[in-house]
């Protein structure tokens, strides 16, 4: 029996629940996963959507804390466990950089991100068909982006400054996806894009979560 | 001469920097907007576009730092200045949930008020038919993200608890404009969200925030 009191409601194969291990993993901290099955709608009914009423993946449990949505697990996590593993958060100004680029990954990175693994990854598995001027499009405001991001990666070697923190965990899941798929060439054209890649993605807490995936 | 040391680069009638006009009147912080020219593409171009590569306002000086994203400078000026005005922000694991409906606020609310606030005020001051299709559609969502929220606030006064915070404050700009179209129904009709609106559009620091716009 597991005598971890963390509890992450997700699923192996959610990019949002992966952010969350990939976080606990960082941490050092053990977890117990609760598998949330999506083919079936587990993420729309009870018992899951008493944890979040929004229907997405993942929730977490610490205790009697229940929190819902990855970036604001992750913040808590980071926080409540600031002398564990990794350290992801910064106290005072340092932390401002770190939260401007955690808002750029969820504001700019993901949205088109996830377009491109819905449409490159996760439709072939659904048996949809790729709409490639979708992924056209998606690609062109992905690459201004990486634009911006090259310029930052080489003033710091993470985005919220000289450490691996939120800002630059957050932006894994699709990225290893996206890796995956012709969207490479993206991340791989531009130097210190590529290199920061590289970092993240070799990162232990990182190819644990590869690891479950593996496993399963 | 202002010797105020914080700087907004924004604009009076952007949301977001709207957002953070608020945060510093609830902070009682001195301030000098720097206006930026969005007809004339302002946000565009330099000076601005060296303040934010992404080019969308508002961007912030506080003395040699620089920030961009509403919500990430939020969150600075609420961490930073904790010991000024309103309480905006909690250490440990009450600020958690905060943290959470902060998120929600990004995540739910965001995308779909600000798609209506487009559709039914934006686009007649910019000569552009409103296109009820696509207002039909995202009524329906926001009803589905309200009746959440109808919920939580029969839970607590506000989203993250007891007290107002920054996950009430980012909705602000928003349901201002909202309220002045037919969306306003919305809120009215599910009591809690309707108490909960008519108190936070009622704070003396949003309402300086209005004056602003009303003295240009």
């Amino acid at each position: 029996m597991s005598t971890a009191t963390m509890k992450v409601h997700g699923a192996l194969f959610s990019t949002a629940s992966q952010r969350v291990f990939a976080c606990l993993y960082e941490k050092q901290l053990e977890f117990e996963l609760v598998p949330i099955d999506m083919r079936t709608g587990g993420h729309k009914k009870e018992p899951f959507i008493s944890l979040n009423p929004f229907g997405q993946l993942p929730a977490f449990e610490d205790g009697d804390l229940t929190l819902f949505d990855s970036r604001a697990i992750n913040l808590y996590i980071a926080h409540a466990y600031a002398d564990k593993g990794t350290q992801l958060v910064y106290a005072g100004k340092q932390m401002a950089t770190v939260s401007v680029w955690m808002e750029v990954e969820a504001h700019q990175f993901d949205p088109v991100a996830s377009k491109l693994v819905f449409e490159l990854a996760f439709k072939s598995m659904f048996g949809m068909t790729t709409d490639m001027a979708v992924v056209e499009e998606k690609e062109a405001k992905l690459g201004q982006v990486l634009d911006i991001y090259e310029v930052r990666l080489s003033q710091s070697k993470y985005l919220g400054g000289d450490d691996f923190t939120l800002a630059d965990l957050h932006h894994l899941p699709c990225i290893q996806i996206l890796m995956g798929t012709q969207v490479k060439k993206l991340f791989n054209s531009r130097p210190h894009v590529s290199a920061w890649c590289a970092a993240i993605l070799a990162r232990p807490a990182w190819l644990k979560v590869l690891a479950m995936q593996a496993n399963n």
